[in-house]
């Protein structure tokens, strides 16, 4: 008798397995051409109401746990998680639904502080909430709230920003340390509470990414490296363009204390998810103008070219590695199997 | 010491405790001017691209128990339900996000089953989902699955649905038959199983919005009675537009099957949730126009002008009625508690 395959916590990693459930069930079922191109944000046409003008339309939900953490919380999450998705597109955030599914018992005052939390995150980004929904559901078949935030942003008629415009010879961008989330989330968690001063980087990234494209014109991508952190993020982008990348070790930006949660707890950085980073994929003539854009922007002062795109080795199976401070060179995979449940 | 406050079953019932929450909580917290307009779906616009076009956005999520039910499941559900929220502005509804949050070890063949009746229904309504993302959370964290839908349309220059448009004189129609769905989901809970052949009546009704915007200039508002049933759709009506609502019980058509299991389970049929019908508000003149329209189209057949809108008899505090068939009038109040949890 054939086991029945069942959900398991690995599909939600961001990883191998997440990538499966959405090609093999998602894309399958129900897979229209504008939600096959695998970017964060779909791009929809809106040629009828004026020629090459379009919105960039995205959604998330989060489940985050505990729900208030260092730095941040599940509301602040919601909301900038959100708008970097749909800022991604290159579009300039506007609009956000906010569906709330509440368990029965949840203290009133922890959702009120939910709630201006994600008043003041919304206030950052200059987005506002403009529709809702509130769900209930009895004790027990929840976890104290989800929320789903889904946006809509204005993208400038010819901007075309898409994983599918990476070319060999492009530079790798990141706009600042890599795994603040996810350690500060891990040290909060109480099977494995440790002290650290390390808190979320959450943040809404679309004036950042903004202040990238005033200055350039040759931006390929953006994307913002959470659950399955930056190896998925580049995973997704290789596979999306058909070519290598290769970054080097000694140039991505990690915090020390980060570096030796990360060491004591077995994890690899770049798999350890992000809220408030974006990785950004440009012409190599336009890397450095991109980096001083992103430094000049106090969410991106640690901003880093960490390396480059490369035409494939394997034609059929582009290839991201890390290049070590001893010149070899690893290859960097998607997460296989589930690291660390519920980052967002 | 004062007791804290918890969020109740009734908070999600769709009635006055769900009224409260939002007024007290979320429009407190980040109500936008737009949010504030208390309209089951955003009007945004796009001005700035084009004079006079907007946009109509809504979101919902989906929480309903059992997943599967006579005649639709949580998939159908989640299409028709933001489907015919986006319609209710008299937008063309066009595209769908899609957000699961998957309970670790539910059967990948019940999750493929919801998908392709999402397909199918996304199908019917001639609308694509675009955008989309998945969560996983531990057994025991959430309840097999919940899904949130959030979906755009496009909305024609000029026009302009809402409950502040209804004046005294607007005559109410229905789409057809009351509380299907609601008696047909009680009908398969464990606790309550009682055997009919009612079905849920789950379908999405922007093409009978079309239909009848086709027909008749002067329609005020759409919105579909789903949680809280017709009373909570009037009740929101006459507070939206300060006016009194009443209608004629005997105008009001509910299936014998449906109106024996209410009087069996002590339910109003006016609380009783819908998912496939829609209310509309229309100018007395246009009334049977609209009602022509809507019988012309299968998902309407049953169709009935049921009352009128009428001056405010007190004047800060809009009532909403029913006439017997032997002439009485009695209140027609919101849902006061929660009747059924996870009606959708």
């Amino acid at each position: 008798m054939k086991k029945e395959q069942t959900v398991l916590l690995a599909h939600g990693s961001g990883g191998v397995m997440m990538k499966e459930i959405i090609d093999d069930l998602f894309y399958e079922g129900y897979g229209s051409d504008i939600l096959l191109q695998g970017d964060d944000a779909a791009k929809l046409s809106l040629d009828h109401i004026k020629p090459g003008s379009s919105l960039s339309f995205s959604t998330d939900s989060f489940v985050v746990s505990p729900i208030s953490f260092p730095g941040a919380d599940i509301g602040r999450l919601a909301i900038c998680g959100t708008v970097n998705d749909v800022a991604t597109a290159g579009a300039t955030p506007l609009y956000l639904s906010c569906g709330f599914i509440l368990e029965e018992g949840l203290a009133i005052s922890e959702l009120k502080e939910v709630i201006a939390s994600m008043a003041k995150a919304a206030k950052e980004a200059g987005v506002k909430i403009v529709t809702g929904d509130t769900k209930v559901v009895e004790r027990g078949k929840a976890d104290k709230l989800f929320i789903n935030t889904s946006g809509i942003g204005i993208i400038e008629p010819g901007r075309n920003l898409s994983g599918h415009n990476i070319k060999a010879g492009d530079k790798v961008l990141v706009s600042g340390t890599l795994g603040d989330h996810g350690i500060a989330i891990i040290s909060c968690r109480e099977e494995l509470s440790f002290s650290t001063t390390i808190t979320s980087d959450a943040a809404p990234l679309n004036h950042l990414i903004a202040d990238v494209l005033k200055s350039c014109s040759k931006v390929k991508a953006f994307r913002d490296p959470t659950r399955g952190g930056l190896a998925s993020t580049l995973n997704e982008f290789a596979d999306q363009c058909g070519q290598d990348i290769k970054i080097y070790e000694e140039k991505v930006p990690v915090k020390d204390e980060v570096r030796a949660a990360c060491d004591m707890l077995g994890y690899d950085v770049y798999q350890v998810a992000n809220e408030g980073k974006m990785v950004c994929i440009v012409d190599a003539e336009e890397a450095e103008a991109a980096l001083e854009a992103m430094r000049a922007n106090p969410l991106g002062k640690d901003a880093a070219i960490i390396g480059e795109v490369c035409t494939p080795r394997k034609a059929d199976h582009p290839l991201v590695s890390v290049v070590t401070p001893f010149g070899s060179e690893r290859v960097l995979d998607m997460l296989v199997g589930e690291q660390l449940p519920r980052i967002c």
